[in-house]
């Protein structure tokens, strides 16, 4: 279904609302399940992850992003009824925007926003600001806590910047974190510190690649021929603003490759059944095997840079455009939890539907 | 929405259903407009695309593939009610499947499938077959069809196969229904028959990239912030088996360049808007903006080889397998009429869903 | 999700097809979980019931409405995958519509056909014919078996014709089948052969009520606010033509009680939960408490009469229409395992959807 | 669809959120076409007519039920994007509930809840309190002003108390909002008034009919075969708590009637198409034929009695409960509102899906 574009999911169901300068940003998850203990500190944590300001390469816009919930919750337990999540605008900079109001910003949604409705507000990209991306974080939060209760993980980090990537031999989740671009090998992060510092100078910017891990997940989830997990999460990292590219397993390389050395060989060793390769990650025919699901997003430069600009304006002319204010140079760092969030939503959604693929354990079920 | 997954679209809607062995393969159009001129001829010529046999590099199974129009038309116009379309299967050769019955695949969605529903209709891989594609081509044909009437084309061709590209300056469309890779590029034909026929000798098989085209489509279509037409898109090409990446525009490339370099510069040139490049692939914030929208699908190797491989059986015993019989060495010239499909078919629903944004125009339609 | 109207259900779906005078009738049902024994016969025995020609009382057209399973089983179980019915139409009776090709027919679905869609398929009413009823009681005999093996059982009969109704003391399930109207009431239907007759005689036709009552269903079944059990029930009801009103328990007479009446009283007789009445219909804030729900249809009698009518043609004529040809005078008694189909099917499709609705329940169920 | 149940439609779709006795209540509607001028007084004059303590005959609750708008407009226009709508609660009296949270109200959804969730929110009724509508009248409100600019209006009235059924000879829509019940007949309020005021007065509770009428709807709009708009109808309505059943027309009388009686004439009278009567209430084989759209809701009493009743406890006991506090005698005139915004929701979704039905209307739409 693809109606009314701001519901994503199905069973777990969320519908996300706000633009950049309104009063709020929100989110109403619909079908989580009851019993799940939650409080506004499991979803902050995860906000704090894409929350503006936290270093130099990132935007000053000034925002504390404190998340209220408002519904859904008794005895600091979901209740299966709608969990209705709140943010408010904080820094909502009033200053003049009649230049931006009548100017498209190259490589932004504003002359399409214009041709769908009419007219658009222009106010910081309204509903087209990376700023809407905090009801994703919000919902994913919940969606991450969820899937814990099930012993399923969902991790993402940034792959590369710039064409600089982490090295496997450097690989260390822990560091992720200690860096201000999220990428767990703290070497490539200090060589990506210059290359974004020489970015800024150059009044450009830069784009890169994330990639995200899902482990413990049953096999079995994902529903052919349209509904197939991996078509699922295409479309949830591909409905990121920026996201250009979406691969699953080897992806690109899987192409130029050949039939015996991309299919996964399975064998028992003391009985448990293993692969020698996850080249497909993870997803056979759109089906969970039960092994990690890898898949990576091809993010674009932002396209705010200060640098001159050709473009036009609404009336008709041809301008020179400068954008100044408050941009990221790279948006990929403050793009990885949101990604890790689209694909624990993706992933709880399916698993859930996965529960009514069989007779023999749906009469267990009703049984109990 | 996800939920049981052989329906894909909201308002052309389409839902599919069939086996490899089954007695017939077919899909359920629902929601066509009423008063486009249909018969069967305007959907055989699209099947007859991907029916096999048509070189000594596709699978020997013999198959006219010739379709039905069960539902839906009068006067040989469809009437606004469900068009049904039905292929029969012809040569469900009987022979012994106790092997494959009992054998994982590697690549395949044997183990997947047995995971999910407890068991599986393991002749000719049942469900998850190639065949299963017969359906989506057959409503690929009439939402072309129907997007030619308003001046909307969608085109696909393989860009490459094993590593070999079609080159920019031998691009020639004319010539794609004239080798049996479907490539606008007859020499880069050449030297893919020479690859293709060296896998085969080696026993193995190889992948490949399909581009589509999308031009003449309005600005406006789309609708953030989780259908954007370029997550659907993503889904739908995703959605098709042997699918591993998803690109929209420059994609990958995308991730890789700088702001400067990526953004689309908008000039009038004559009072008529137009961009020094599209990059972006003619999608911006998720909505078309009226120039050629562009994509690619990269499909890995066909995981059915000759060649020994090491798997395991449904009853706990590691095995040797060698797949024999009707398989292609290479799946990428069949899936070009697939993808093309799957583009025309998304682009179509979503065009449909964009006559509802705006009220001026609303209150215009009831007018007259 | 109301868009695209021939799909049915969200988890256990149903998307039908056909109009009266195409080549076939037919069904997909998606989401059918895997392991269910499922045979043509199974079905046949629901069609049967609402086949013309089967007394005096009912359409002369004559069809022997024999289904085909074209997909979805795998050694007599269905697998998970989409189940394809379809039944051929055979009785195409070639004839002049000239009249009622032009003519609205006053009751009928002609004049807002035409006002829809531009143009209609005016043999036999094309897809607003009672034989799309084909598809819903084909998929509905699926859906019942299924609910017969959780225990559920889905009964309707008819509760009255023409104002002669049931009587509470006479009520014999048995005697349902044994007469042309459906009764379970063997003397009512002695009377209603008697007014039918007097009815035909008149050339005019009359309707009726049919009550239906679900079994054994558990406590928890239905999704407020807007995905109620007696919500979708009602809609399922009212989506067979010719229904005009759904009750669910004391349904109209509730509105004239008061609250102390109306109340259903719960107490423990030897530690087991019971009820002193039932006027809510096994149906509280949407949502089923394991009592038996039961609910009423109210049909209008059949607008094909042979008396003369004054109506109106398409280019605007003021005409006399005597409608003669294979009509029933009362569709009241085919319309019984319509009605009984479109109940299970609901009933289905929300037992399905119920079993996320608690974190615990999930949590044991991927234990297992 | 029928997933998670807190949403309704599919082109103008709602999502409702809140609890009776939870921080806020809201709805978040998406979908809605950019361009409608809308502020908070055109939602808040709707709400009013829902508000509590307006007569002695409702709640004692105090809650100024005031709607703040967070989202989805500039410039005092819609903009395409969602529209978040939110009431503050305000009056959640603190007091105890260690009765009401171990026992189970008679003709309540107590029970229904904590079998299905495994606990509930027993504060005022938690999600199936009849504060939930608050969040379908505000979405009504936006509905009801968009129709209003495409000509159509939306409205109900109570049609009878207890049995007291306005007269068609003082039929005064003018009176309808001058007397506490919102009966267009001032005489027939009058005695509504003395039966409600003797119900209380013996602790009990009554129920009644409301009435809605929907004008000026063009021909078409409604999809067969289970999108019918009489179907939605019937959902919608049957989606509000305490109604009991629907009729559509002359509804259960018309299962009575003869067709002769029955069918709506069609004639020209000066070149215009009109009907001799209207026993249809507008809508043929799920379609609407442009006249009247009349339908109707029966309620129940309201199930909270101050009488004493028998019930159980959580923990197995056999209780007398006598509910005190502050409930409504009659649910039926606040319910109006309810009925009258579900009404206009379901219409304007409807009428919105059925631009797409006609591909010469839709070539049209797109060559502007």
């Amino acid at each position: 279904m693809r109606m009314s574009g701001s519901t994503f999911g199905s069973i777990f169901k969320i519908t996300t609302w706000g633009e950049s300068h309104g009063k709020a940003i929100g989110v109403v998850i619909d079908g989580c399940p009851a019993g799940l203990p939650l409080c506004e500190e499991d979803i902050q944590k995860y906000l704090d992850r894409r929350k503006p300001g936290q270093s130099k390469f990132t935007t000053k816009r000034s925002e504390s992003d404190k998340v209220q919930i408002l519904s859904g919750l008794f005895d600091g337990k979901t209740t299966g009824t709608p969990i209705s999540l709140m943010v408010m605008n904080e820094d909502q900079r009033s200053r003049d925007y009649g230049n931006i109001a009548e100017t498209y910003r190259p490589g932004h949604a504003d002359y399409t926003f214009d041709q769908k409705y009419g007219f658009r507000d222009y106010r910081g990209g309204g509903r087209s600001s990376g700023r809407e991306t905090i009801a994703r974080v919000a919902a994913g939060a919940v969606a991450c806590k969820l899937l814990s209760y099930l012993g399923i993980t969902v991790t993402a980090y940034t792959k590369s910047i710039g064409g600089i990537e982490i090295s496997p031999q450097n690989f260390d989740l822990s560091a992720r974190d200690s860096n201000p671009f999220y990428m767990p090998d703290a070497k490539a992060a200090v060589d990506v510190e210059a290359l974004v510092s020489e970015c800024m100078e150059q009044k450009d910017s830069v784009g890169g690649v994330v990639e995200c891990v899902v482990k413990n997940i049953p096999a079995g989830v994902g529903d052919p021929c349209f509904e197939k997990l991996d078509a699922n999460l295409a479309k949830a990292l591909m409905s990121v603003g920026a996201v250009k590219a979406v691969e699953i397993g080897d992806g690109v390389a899987a192409a130029a490759s050949r039939g015996s050395q991309n299919n996964d060989s399975m064998y028992y060793e003391n009985g448990i059944l293993t692969k020698k390769s996850n080249h497909g990650g993870g997803i056979y025919g759109g089906i969970s095997d039960g092994s990690d699901i890898i898949l990576r997003a091809h993010i674009k430069p932002t396209p705010s840079i200060a640098a001159d600009q050709n473009t036009v304006t609404r009336s008709g002319e041809n301008v020179t455009l400068s954008i100044h204010g408050r941009h990221d140079p790279v948006i990929v760092p403050r793009a990885v939890v949101v990604l890790e969030s689209m694909t624990a939503l993706t992933v709880l959604d399916a698993l859930l539907a996965s529960m009514t693929s069989r007779l023999d354990k749906i009469a267990a079920f009703f049984q109990r």
